[in-house]
């Protein structure tokens, strides 16, 4: 089996400067020749593709034509995927089974729950908050995320409002129509068994309903360091751990204009612990794309997936399709970074969670970008700043700096089924 | 009949700095000489009482106890008011009729609807806007209360979001199950006649529910310039006229520590406005305390309300007694120094809206401070900056700059009870 060169991209849009890749290891046969097919026989890849899902594969639940095209390149005659594949998406409020099955329905192939990795499933190497209570926001099977995460005692915002009904206050209907007798102190709650357990971090898994709501009572919970309804004098600082996932902004859905994200919710939750304490919310973890604890999971899922359908060669290269500049281009790009380094035998950077087991095989990692969501090289709006302004604004999250190389594609292509075809004529496949 | 001697008073806490003020014009009888009561007849006030509610008196629907041992002490045998009084809120959530009932209700008093100053009420001083189509955002009787302030074409945003279902998509159960057909481009959605016409300005009236509804959908009027659904290469900047009211952080409830009021929302506009575009959002009109049109307003009310009593001395003095440094103090302080500068000649300060047509007799505004709601001087936690910080963080809104002298009040007391036995002190009444 002839090993593939492969190409290491980074890019400064479609300009590509080709790095020296090492033959992969333990494959026989010829040297690296492009194009070369051993007979019939299928290839063993050496290489892995994550593809991001709203704006690639589907806008909301329908699929993108073009996507239906490349999936038919992608399996053979038995339906069965050729190359090993992976959907990351920065979505959370759903059951990675349900996932799975959703995109085999679109895609007319079976996807595994195993293939589907949610903004929050790196959270499972966060054990050491696995046993505290925590207080999780999101909507949807929130708390079977949750459990399938590993948190095994968790309390929903919904369950705290309840609790303590004189905490959520917006809604004139929601108001409790009879409340505790004001004596001259500060009032006094009667607390329900069930939560009279601190709340010893916050879990923001999705975009919840109600922002008014969840603002309020997360906000409770850490100036009250867990024990909402209590009033402590002074703030604590630092405040309860906060795990969160999917940072972005805004995606694309049916509407001619992306929607608000999970990182519009976290955007004001942000601003209003700033605006209360003067103080700046930090997250103990902050993962979905394009932080590299998401590449590196989804990396490890890539590569037991090749080992289970038996490719012996290892995977050096992933290629990252999205149409998010901000979340998929910049998160491939910054893993591809982090690749070269490692591969450098620089100190493996802090990413936070447990280390790796297993030492990655990965050489390089390109980031394709599709016109079919959020980026679209059609809208001159998407590449025009507003007037009075001298460029676009970041819509990245405040803890990712604005390093604009990032935001380079390696590559520019009109829709999935293009970029299949290119990472194809890469790795010289049919 | 004697006339007081008002005496201006802008404190450095409870230091008193006594400014010389003009006689009352018109009056018979003695000079200034403090204490004299002229027989048993009342005489005319020459001051006014503006009363906050929340925090002072009231928590949620129970009266504070020394607001009823106050207000005992300002009727008359008959049940009448002695003096001018109106209740000016930062809440607008509610109708005036319904408001003064209540308070009627629990402070044993006949409270007519125009004692009651909303946040909004100033609104009907921007006639420009009251034939404009507005989006109006908010909760309660909100379509009542806006064509109470003059505005004759409102669409609520409830009403946007069921003609443009594809733009609401925070929750998943309010999703569209069918969608248009994405045929590749990028989605038609067909227009109800109703909201055809475009959306010329937007008013935001008080906390509404479901934030993330509300922050979508007047991101989107003001992105499209007022024709949500189509999609704009480049976002308008000037956008939209937006007028709001009310922009309190926080409010005190019936919970310990205090609760997010409109300002929290607005503060999450301001920012998502400025993440999305890189530009200010900007208010035609910002009212509600501590606006200065809000103490306009209020002035202008309490001298009407002089009139219809036949109390023929001009109104001097005003005495704004509320729970909250930001909005109560600051404002009443700032109204001070508008009104100083006013009488010694210099010319308005150019405040929005219309200009007043009668000329003002009063020469100043004092600010105290209760401490039954947000500011407790029992509590160090108000006081005490969190660890890490050398100073308060600043709750007041963004366009108010945080000038430290203005947050100190005239006189810190107890309760609403001291503050009007003050009052009555500092004018000679008994």
């Amino acid at each position: 089996m002839a090993a593939l060169a492969g190409l290491g991209v980074l890019g400064a849009g479609r300009h590509l400067w080709k790095l020296p890749v090492r033959l992969s290891a333990g494959l026989q046969g010829c040297g690296p020749r492009r194009g070369y097919i051993a007979g019939s026989a299928e290839r063993f890849p050496t290489f892995g593709l994550l593809f991001d899902i709203d704006g690639v594969l589907v806008r909301g639940h329908r699929v993108i034509p073009a996507a239906l095209e490349a999936f038919s390149k992608l399996v053979n005659s038995q339906g069965q995927l050729r190359v090993p594949v992976v959907f990351v998406t920065n979505a959370g409020n759903i059951l990675q089974h349900n996932k799975a099955q959703e995109l085999s329905d679109l895609l007319r192939c079976k996807v595994d729950p195993d293939q589907v990795i949610l903004s929050h499933s790196p959270m499972k190497l966060f054990p050491q908050y696995h046993s505290k209570k925590m207080l999780v926001s999101g909507q949807g099977p929130l708390v079977e995320n949750a459990r399938a995460l590993g948190f095994q005692n968790v309390v929903t915002v919904d369950e705290l409002r309840l609790a303590f009904p004189e905490l959520d206050m917006v809604d004139l209907q929601r108001r409790p129509k009879t409340m505790v007798i004001w004596t001259g102190a500060r009032g006094v709650t009667s607390l329900p068994l069930k939560v009279k357990v601190l709340c010893l971090g916050v879990l923001l898994l999705g975009e919840p309903v109600r922002w008014e709501t969840n603002l309020q009572l997360i906000m409770d919970v850490l100036l009250s360091n867990g024990n909402p309804g209590t009033g402590l004098a002074t703030a604590p600082y630092p405040h309860l751990p906060v795990l969160a996932s999917n940072m972005d902004l805004l995606w694309m859905a049916e509407a001619k204009m992306p929607r608000f994200g999970h990182g519009t919710f976290l955007l004001c939750l942000e601003t209003i612990y700033r605006k209360i304490t003067g103080n700046e919310l930090k997250y103990e973890g902050l993962m979905g794309k394009p932080s590299i604890l998401t590449y590196q999971y989804a990396e490890d899922v890539i590569r037991q997936q090749a080992e289970r359908r038996g490719w012996a060669a290892p995977i050096r290269k992933l290629y990252a399709i999205g149409d998010n500049p901000m979340s998929d281009v910049y998160g491939a790009n910054l893993f591809h970074q982090y690749l070269q380094m490692a591969n450098r035998g620089e100190e493996e950077q802090q990413t936070g969670g447990q280390q790796k087991q297993q030492p990655s095989a990965t050489r390089s990692c390109a980031s394709i970008l599709v016109c079919t969501g959020i980026y679209s090289s059609q809208d001159p709006g998407s590449q025009v700043p507003t007037p009075g302004r001298e460029e676009l604004p970041f819509h990245g999250h405040r803890d990712f700096s604005f390093s604009p190389g990032l935001l380079e594609a390696s590559h520019i292509v009109h829709d999935v089924n293009e970029a299949v075809q290119l990472v194809f004529h890469q790795e010289g496949w049919a």
